[in-house]
């Protein structure tokens, strides 16, 4: 069982998502680093290759030499991980896709929702593998959840309450170098607090509950986003059963650092869920005391894929969920090699991420009409 | 200084928050019950009575008779605590008024607008004493976060997200006797969630913060109701100020007791208090650790005024705060009584509970519009 | 049904622990205050029964006078409340059991052990009633862990961790004239935090588990307290069921306020219980998620017999606690006078004060003797 | 910058331990894994050695073999990194010092006293570095906590109270095949509990407070071990300097997973903090509210030095513990090859270690005499 091999674009010296992919795939142990366009910047690219042990036969001065180049080697990378500013994320994707080489590429997929779709068809037609790395997604708490849910312990879902509040552009000393790009218009598309981090809230909602969103409604805030764009945004939603939901984003909540917090309420009970406290859950049940379920206690190995499971009681983290994701792309990849059948799909694909970029413009929209009521399109 | 004498309209056997006001009046140590009609129903009445050990003569069949009968008494009481189902507020409250007896009356209350106002007519000329008992304003770290809030530490308030949600309609085997007037139209006026519990934000927010509602936008929900009122709702809101809010209310969110959360964000930090915490306090400012407050350590005594303080750790609840409310209440008759200059005002009055009123028929009407903005009176 | 009635020694103007016992009486509804000795400082005294609206017939100069008097009274009280300074309860108990009154005292019974068991026996002569008010043995989750435990849910109890650290003495600032007779050992006797706070740990642990202590191992320490009593104390202990035991008190422990803490284990599961979180516990079972239960979720009413119950989620304090204590004691006196045969015992009595002395005074002398262990008596 | 080349013994297929050393040196991308002897079960070592992809001619049927044969190469590995069960670190690590190899060893050093100091010796006559693996010093917030603590904000620390309660052993179904040789004599030792969790209490005091133990005190019990070791310890401490302290362990405490909890009280503050909460310290001062610090808010990136330096809100977990020590130790390892001096020591060292099985043997000591005072000797 060789381990596969895989390029990176973005993700250089001072980055700060492009470390954790790359500490997520060694934590598989499944790939290695073999190729890179590390920064547009071709002495920080050279730097952080060097860094990184890559040869520098596969150091690429930009992302189309690389997609090229590496698609003609006989030793070819078996996928990229795109870690560029989110605006570029739709070129360089595409760009790899057209080589015929498998993607991984940070959220959001795309700015535009046109895009994102001319992405969707591009994985259809090339039939190769495209994950969104909608992180949250990868903890071992939340497929827990997922299986409770679907399991119907909780009901039927009736109504979410979703957050998730930061603060880091409220205190203008957190914004260093390696974060002022998302401050840009440019760099971020039409929205900074809902973009960022709503579209989180959006995957994960939909990947625990299979709800589909009907129509949505939002109040976009700005109050000290320099390029205003949102920073704070409120968003109610009616989804096909008849189901609400009500989520709420920002990034000037002083006292929130990452604290994305799902609420899920069923006919039977519900489900509670905290990022900062990942390996925990919170089930409660009608007529039946409020029960907490830990990560390794209440749940067995089989909903964690990476290399690694920590016994009860030892933390995972931010990592761990990035490298579950990972895991579960590369045994897809694995899996095809050997013209074995797929394992269920347990990561956010291309359509996940086509419909991510629509909920960001349809409450865009929305709060620009004044908080209207906008339909939100069937995306299958 | 000797102590005030009370009557109760409601509050009979097996009520649950007759007896809370009797309690938190008990604690004050400022005033007695002497008179009373403790049910329409008169077996029940007496039998309440004879346990309290009210004087026959002062035990009456109906609340006019009361109104009537105690207004023409030398020792006639010196306030009258109002505790019938919502519906009846109104009417008993009135009733007192007009009779020349300060009230204390429990919230909603009213059921209608033009009732609501009536009242606040009335006060302003007969020049009596009214407190709502919003409770929840009695808290001691409630005093305290306004304090905290009109001293600017956190800023200029910028938004706030405040939720309160419960179970109790979702558990069938909860909805005893003492509680199953709360599901009845007739008795709660046009909503549940946000009649029952949602007017309890509004007040506490006002409180805190000063903020005026300017509009209101919301999606009430009937999952479960048996009388087709709103057993959830997501309200969002804008001030005068250019402010945000957005509240939540449910009545059948499952493992949500008393769950009742407010969190007020400024430009230079954030307050968060948690109904069921209620001796604690989290304060956040830019660029410094969370802050921890606890009643009776970062508390000084003159927050609270009801007889009873007790040191840091030594849990304060719910009687203790209506104890606090009362206690305000019956200090502004105190020194009315001396003709001495009132303290500064302490508690909800008749103003802002036509306020409350107001804000849940708003809310009815946004929803039925299909969630669109209503524009929010000026109250004052 | 008519209240009883009762007096008071101690707990004048200032004082933090008699407005308490007051508040509690009046929360049970079922007894008045008609007589008293607030201080021994007479001026101070008149001054207290003035506020307090005592008739000054029943005001007395000296507790001795008190005793003498009412026991001639036909309308004597049927209780005394014993709230004066430790080292004065062994004399006023002793003078009001001889006079044939029932007696409520403040813990520690006494200071020294002899003295307890004078009143010990006393009370088996008398056949009177005797209260010791171990506060927390009020709490209605105590009441709930107790009936868990009892019901062999968590199996055979192991072994017991208990603390009880506090910060007042370390913060000079926090010594106010009400507490600073705490700092004298003339008052307090043998030992500060094991005397102070210590024996509610003992008192707690027997009343949940009927754990006899059979030896006792201790280690007190002073670090700043200017009498050189123990600021701090590690005792390890040893059952007769061959169970072990570890408490920990402090007054030093920066950052505590009144944090007792309870935690059990047994042979199938745990319980656990904090008195800052009064209204929950943690009950844990081998395979099964940990539970969290709420009073007036998980509780039935029965357990508590003060006259308030609230529901769920209204959070019950320290007030709630030892109005529960003292419902009790009445419920024991009324049904006495009328000759009806006693509910089931649900207060700490004159032997469980005897034996939290004794408790005090083996610690104290293990860590003299340098931590060996001592043999403890039997106590029944 | 070339990364290091290291080589492990034991961590074959099925082994908790050695995947989460080879997870954290991956995480630093410092060095990587090119030999080793995974299992004594050569087809097992076999296996685990294609899994990870090593050479197999640096695969080693023995220890003995791999330390003798590694020495000889050329390109020989910079270190080896022991995870075999605990019984055999003393041979193990003997064997890689005395061939001229670095060392990284689990804890506990070794199993007696004797063998310990004969590591320490040779340590010194060969002038290797040695690294013990006490995990939970790698956390960030551990070290923020020994800052804080150095730099007097608390005063000076006058009690520790330390727990570390697990359930594992109570619970039949954890103890897997993976663990089983945790309940064996022969693998483990003198101790169970207090050599298992109680050495990691030992190891962080001795790290954050820099206290030199004076003499010990200890009552171990043995409930359910199936090899009649201790599964709960109570242990009294002095310190040189006055200080005393307070430690629990226990494998049976159900409900605690792996609830490792110091508490440091000085004469001005305290320090507070949870493994299984480790991204977050609580500190106190007199007079100030009660603060909460969070990694990558509170703290600055100097503090952790491995790769990956996640922002606030991220978590990092046991596996970026593991990460830090291994970087720390591998720094070291780079400087002294470029002949720079030494970084401050950032990790546990073979004295630490040293001190570590000290540490068990006088707890053990002092239980089976009685609970005694056992004198700790002098470790420098």
């Amino acid at each position: 069982m060789k381990k596969l091999k895989y390029g990176q674009v973005g993700g250089g010296v001072g980055a700060f998502i492009g470390p954790v992919h790359r500490a997520a795939v060694s934590l598989t142990g499944k790939a290695e680093l073999v190729a890179g366009c590390f920064s547009s910047d071709h002495e920080r690219n050279i730097e952080s290759a060097k860094k990184l042990g890559i040869d520098p036969s596969r150091v690429y001065r930009t992302f189309e030499e690389m997609a090229e180049k590496e698609a003609k080697r006989e030793d070819k990378i078996d996928f990229v991980s795109i870690v560029v500013p989110n605006y570029l994320h739709f070129e360089v994707a595409k760009s790899f896709l057209e080589n015929g080489i498998n993607v991984v590429c940070d959220k959001p997929l795309t700015l535009e929702i046109k895009d994102a779709f001319e992405l969707v068809n591009l994985v259809k037609s090339t039939n190769l593998e495209f994950m969104v790395t909608y992180t949250y997604i990868g903890y071992s708490m939340i497929k827990k959840a997922k299986e409770i849910i679907k399991s119907g312990e909780i009901g039927k879902v009736k109504f979410v309450v979703a957050e998730y509040p930061q603060e880091w552009l409220l205190n203008k000393r957190t914004i260093g170098e390696g974060t002022s790009w998302r401050l840009k218009k440019e760099y971020m598309g039409v929205s900074s607090s809902v973009g960022d981090i709503g579209a989180h809230i959006e995957s994960l909602v939909s990947f625990l509950t299979d709800l589909k969103v009907k129509r949505i409604l939002a109040k976009l805030s700005c109050f000290i986003h320099p390029e205003k764009l949102d920073d704070n945004a409120f968003i109610i939603l009616e989804y096909d059963s008849g189901a609400v939901g009500n989520y709420w984003t920002s990034q000037i909540a002083s006292g929130n650092k990452n604290a994305l917090k799902l609420r899920i309420y069923g006919t039977e009970g519900s489900i509670e869920w905290e990022q900062e406290k990942p390996n925990r859950l919170i089930l409660n049940k009608i007529g039946e005391p409020t029960k907490i379920l830990f990560r390794g206690r209440e749940t067995s190995s089989k909903l964690i894929n990476s290399n690694l499971t920590l016994p009860m009681g030892h933390p995972e983290g931010f990592v761990e969920a990035f490298a579950n994701l990972y895991s579960s792309f590369i045994e897809v990849l694995l899996n095809k090699k050997l013209g074995k059948p797929h394992p269920e799909k347990n990561f956010p694909d291309v359509l996940d991420g086509a419909r991510g970029v629509t909920f960001v413009h349809t409450c865009v929209e929305s709060s620009q009409r004044g908080s209207i009521w906008i339909d939100f399109p069937k995306i299958d």
